[in-house]
């Protein structure tokens, strides 16, 4: 099966669709899970399959620090190390490395870094990352990019995005073609819409498999998010996948899919799993407050997940106060259930022609949540 | 369904019965892994299940402080609160007070403590203990008794109990009987013969339903326990059940099984599992051990848990060298397994009339093991 994106219907610029891969098809509108270090947190494999997710990130910083890439790699890599013989996406380590202040030395061929585990000396250049990716045996590879900084000046965050194009040469030229693999460029410049439309420029000749955005959701708010990708989005190849990295809260995927993209990936349902935060068609719960110490309902009655099924809210709020393994485990799933039906119900709005009411609907249904403001958030002031 | 057992083989002085309840049969003997706060710790009530076990325990101490009495009745039981519609016993909460020195006070009626999460005071009695049990929906309640304290005298022993014989008396007018329910009173005396016969003699008229041997595993070694069981099990009526109350290691239970013991709990397979120490027919493994770090191997080839299933030793090793939940979460997974088919061989030797020979079998492949000394303790190495 050769790696590629069928595209089933259009719905303004909404896209419902098919990727196809040599570890299988994923429906598109798609959310990843994270599984930084070869789990996604507090889940089983089998229990992240029952959520319905069917594509999980993994992030190479991690991985080639601990265990190490050769180890994946000797032990069959990632997939069967983490039982997951579905697409696996890893990221190029960019990310991670830039936000080791202090810890890290970066020149034009790539950046030397001190791992935050031992101290150890390590190098991540975009052939180094495009390698180690290929070590985990990644069926998405990410180009190594520079991770700009929010904020940065104009002529700063052109700079950034300018090596980054060169680096994805250089990644694109030190990627491996395998039938059902792809690799993916990374689209940055910032809330610059000119810098975006230059990168998109210099990225389209090298022929990548899909396109990612990058350096968003870091700090510019959702409205400028929004209003980079309104701009950015429109250039990028109607046949490729688009894939909005580290994002985000349920109401971000809604405004994200209504602007064009396919694929999402964010640590907020598992991270928010494991601190009680719920994210349900009713909004935002903190599951630690007292007012659900007593409530025998479900957390979400119309969702399959384990937790609202066999549980009531009163349980989750005891194994969160007890300091339960359980509660941490019982809330990702659910969280990660949430994000894939919300992700289901686009795709099936799409088909149908009616995203806009859809989505309409789901955050009426946030907004007319009956609990105490401090408990309950709508999911877009989460980035507040 | 009224309560009872039925014995189907004896072996020696070893039994295979199925325990009746108003919540399901349990084939014995049987384990029960221990679900203090109304948790399995690191388990959901599905993953329980799946390692084949039927009846589970409950902590009186923690859930009347946690989340209290009242509220799992008003939420419907402990049954339907932890998702466990299959038979649960509770302890007395006598085990847990006794071990707060200095937090507790005793008298001839019962013992006031403070609580270990708020210092608020509570009041523990025969007729209070059986009155919670009662409200958590408890398919077996344990008479309250006092755990003896070890090293003790004789005539501390002695008098502590025939505290506990009168306790049971009262324990047993408090209980109310409910078909399918049952009551288990406590042989208590220590190590001494004649204080272990003169207690099962104050429990026979009281017309328990079941019989549990407390006060053992306190620190007088495996020798003396199996010595204690010897001379108190065959005072027990025949066709109850006996239950070893906190024992123990796969050893414990071979030798206790042998001696005619039906029914155990202890946090062993769980607690282990949480700190990297897995149970396997090659004896115990450190899971951090570095050895493990690059052994494709299953932890035990023959286990059906997922993590022998699904995933290397080396995957079970870098989970807990990370830090992941996962870590805990598979392994207490495989821990109960292995003790749940532990306990089903045994049973189906009973049944075979071959108990010896399988024990002594089990007991070979423990000593068998490859591994290094530091990393492979003899189960019954870890009680010394």
């Amino acid at each position: 099966m050769s790696f590629g994106w069928t595209r089933h219907a259009a719905d303004g610029a909404a896209r419902a669709g098919t990727l196809h891969t040599a570890h299988g098809d994923i429906a598109t509108p798609v959310f990843m899970p994270v599984g930084t270090a070869g789990t996604v947190k507090a889940m089983t494999a089998d229990a992240v399959r029952s959520t319905g997710a069917g594509l999980v990130l993994g992030n190479t910083y991690h991985l080639m620090l601990r265990p190490g890439a050769d180890r994946v790699a000797a032990l069959g890599g990632l997939h069967r190390f983490m039982d997951w013989p579905g697409p696996i996406l890893t990221d190029s380590g960019g990310f991670q490395v830039m936000s080791l202040a202090g810890l890290r030395k970066m020149d034009e061929d790539g950046v030397t870094f001190r791992s935050h585990l031992d101290g150890t000396s390590h190098r991540l250049t975009p052939e180094i990352s495009t390698a180690i990716q290929d070590q985990l045996d990644a069926t998405i590879t990410m180009a190594f990019d520079e991770c700009t900084p929010f904020p940065a000046t104009e002529p700063e965050v052109r700079k950034s995005m300018e090596l980054s194009m060169r680096w994805a040469a250089r990644s694109r030229a030190a990627f491996r073609p395998r039938t059902g693999y792809g690799q993916f460029g990374i689209v940055q410049g910032g809330v610059h819409p000119e810098l975006r439309a230059r990168s998109v420029d210099a990225l389209k000749p090298l022929g990548f498999e899909g396109y990612a955005i990058g350096g968003l959701a870091v700090g510019e708010g959702q409205a400028a998010m929004f209003a980079t990708l309104g701009s950015t989005v429109p250039l990028l190849p109607p046949g490729q996948p688009r894939y909005l990295m580290g994002v985000g809260t349920p109401d971000d995927l809604v405004g994200s899919v209504l602007r064009g993209v396919d694929m999402f990936d964010c640590v907020m349902p598992t991270r928010a799993g494991r601190t009680a935060r719920a994210y349900t068609s009713g909004g935002v719960l903190n599951m630690r407050n007292a007012r659900h110490s007593d409530d025998g309902a479900p957390l979400d009655p119309g969702c399959p997940c384990p937790g609202c099924t066999r549980h009531s809210r009163a349980y989750l709020h005891h194994l969160f106060r007890a300091g339960e393994i359980l509660g941490p485990m019982l809330l990702t799933w659910h969280n990660l259930t949430y994000y894939q039906s919300l992700m289901r119900g686009m795709r099936a709005a799409i088909l149908d022609g009616g995203l806009a009411e859809h989505a309409a609907s789901i955050r009426a249904a946030w907004r007319a949540s009956a609990g105490p403001v401090e408990d309950v958030l709508l999911p877009d002031q989460e980035r507040a």
